[in-house]
């Protein structure tokens, strides 16, 4: 079977990889000569709204995917028309406006900050007053990794802050004080089985994920999976969803969700009995879900902008490299790590040397 | 960094597979368009013999391995002369010869059947005089999966079997009533460093590997890692090696090796912290050796043939499907899955469960 996918980044590598296993072929699209899938699928080189290229994706594609939500709708929608494609439009595009992303989850039952659409300066003066100070402003569309979004603190101009983000619709939502942000990774399959795998606690930095770790026994566990299977439910899904919550006491506050794999899900792959890419790929194909429970401590850290030396990843026992084939430069996701172990000390240990790894691998190819 | 690999089917695409989260690129020769390794390294096709294509796999490969024993040495030979071959030529030709195999078992002290080589049918006659019967007819060179051996009972016509294996060089070895058959995977960094797998408890049928099963708490542990140790010592060797061993009581009757990663060492992709496929990358890059330690219980059943339903795999909760890319084909590895799990019931019951998987598949294709 062939399974082809819009984007051939380190997400589309790692679905690859799990799937090669299963005897899946894979196939994607992408613009970039250099996209970092190159070496495990077949490459179609050509940009997102080429029709021609999103024919030559569909044909003999037995399931379409893709690994980012950025990807222009009607590009999804022509793709959809010559394929089968999971999850459907509708969840892409349901996640693509963060105005109707949050009046969804309301609908659902599913809690949020406070937030107001502002679609010009004037509104953006009220939309702040009323919501108080600090905020965010966000663009509506097209902000991933920090981007197109700029915080509203005391003093910040307005119409400075109005210009940063071009002008564009937006929303202004209350700054909450969380005291963690989690993600809940779930699958949920054709026939709408869904699981989840236990909580992420996540550490971001410079609005880019740093550290993502497995809370299996979170007590707020039961509330987000809640949420999740509320949202598969209603955008009947099919595939993995990452749902980005804020805690804030007994509360989970929804901030977005992405339609397909999550950075925040990589500790998977050895922290799980079948990661979130092996997981992806069974619902989109059909097949039996797998396990989704914590085995032993697991956790996640991102390697921004380089590498550290394979060898001193691997010299940590209970370490992982993942590395994507891609060049060194600042700010980009270039591999990660994982750990799993049953010592909660040994877990530590690892989480802490791989943390200074990243942090110089970082600093030696960004100065 | 690129790995070249002689040899494309199932042992080089896993290699491949443990390979790319490490950030290595892979290329093979292999002669076969179809080569199952196709979908995930770059193939060159060509004969093993053709020093062109020998050539192309060298350059610019930072090292070559190899994926089965039954290369001409003169073309290994030929390839250590441009490029940095890992095991080094001399353990690919120490197990070639099942005489001089034997003979260096024993120089290093390792225990094994009783043999005499023949060359002639009078030689035939009297080392079965001497070994007695029932006794193993094996040629010299060019054996694997059953293939290029005679059982000779009582009663086997000795001209018969004589031609049977073709008339060249043979031995003769002794049938010991063996309890059982082990396998113990090893590997041997540059610096010397030697780590061994916990032992493989084999079931072979037909001459095919069918279940291997990790048997940690076997007490001759001890005395298959001496023997391995010595091997790779004396071999100088680089990367991983399978020892196959008979059990016969307190004594371990060593068979033959591999010097390559082995089908015994299968279950160590998920019974393992780290896969014979990734220490022996490890191991020929000068990386450090990974964790063999086993984790829980676990094993591999071979699909000989075809494969199962993917389904029907994926729904046992704790088992792992490898699918190999191959066409089937009556008596081919086309696929195999492990099982791992720290519950003793469930992993019976998974064991049972695939090798009826396997039956099954095996019996409605082949018919």
């Amino acid at each position: 079977m062939i399974v082809g996918i819009l984007g051939g980044g380190q997400l589309a590598r790692m679905l690859a990889l799990a799937g090669h296993p299963l005897g899946l072929h894979f196939r994607f699209l992408d613009p970039s000569p250099t996209a970092c899938s190159r070496g495990v699928a077949q490459q179609i080189q050509g940009p997102f709204d080429d029709e021609a290229k999103l024919l030559a994706l569909a044909e003999g594609s037995d399931v379409v995917t893709y690994e980012f939500e950025n990807v222009p709708a009607r590009c999804v929608a022509y793709l959809a028309e010559h394929a089968n494609i999971y999850p459907a439009p509708r969840a892409l595009e349901a996640g693509q406006d963060r105005l109707f992303e949050k009046r969804l989850f309301r609908e659902l039952g599913i809690d949020t900050a406070e937030f107001l659409p502002v679609s010009t300066p004037q509104a953006l003066a009220l939309a702040v007053k009323q919501l108080g100070r600090p905020a965010l402003l966000k663009t509506r569309t097209q902000g991933y990794d920090g981007k197109g979004q700029v915080m509203l603190r005391e003093g910040q101009d307005l119409a400075e802050a109005w210009a940063a983000i071009g002008g564009v619709p937006a929303i202004v939502e209350a700054l909450v004080p969380f005291e963690r942000e989690l993600s809940v990774i779930a699958v949920r399959a054709r026939d709408g089985e869904v699981r989840c795998y236990p909580l992420s606690e996540n550490t971001h930095r410079d609005g880019i994920l740093r550290l993502a770790v497995s809370r299996p026994d979170e007590p707020l566990q039961g509330l987000a999976r809640g949420y999740a299977t509320r949202l598969l439910g209603h955008l009947d899904y099919v595939g993995v969803l990452a749902l980005e919550l804020f805690q804030q006491g007994e509360r989970l506050l929804a901030n977005e969700f992405a339609p397909r794999v999550h950075n925040s899900g990589h500790w998977t792959i050895e922290g799980a009995e079948t990661s979130q890419f092996e997981n992806h790929l069974r619902a989109i194909l059909g097949l039996p879900l797998g396990r989704t429970e914590a085995v032993e401590h697991a956790a996640m850290v991102n390697f921004i902008g380089a590498l550290p030396p394979a060898a001193e990843v691997l010299k940590l026992p209970q370490a992982h490299l993942h590395a994507y084939d891609k060049a060194p430069r600042p700010g980009r996701k270039v591999g990660h790590a994982t750990v799993r172990t049953p010592d909660r000390a040994v877990f530590e240990q690892h989480v802490e040397a791989l943390q200074r790894l990243a942090a110089g691998a970082a600093t030696d190819k960004n100065h």
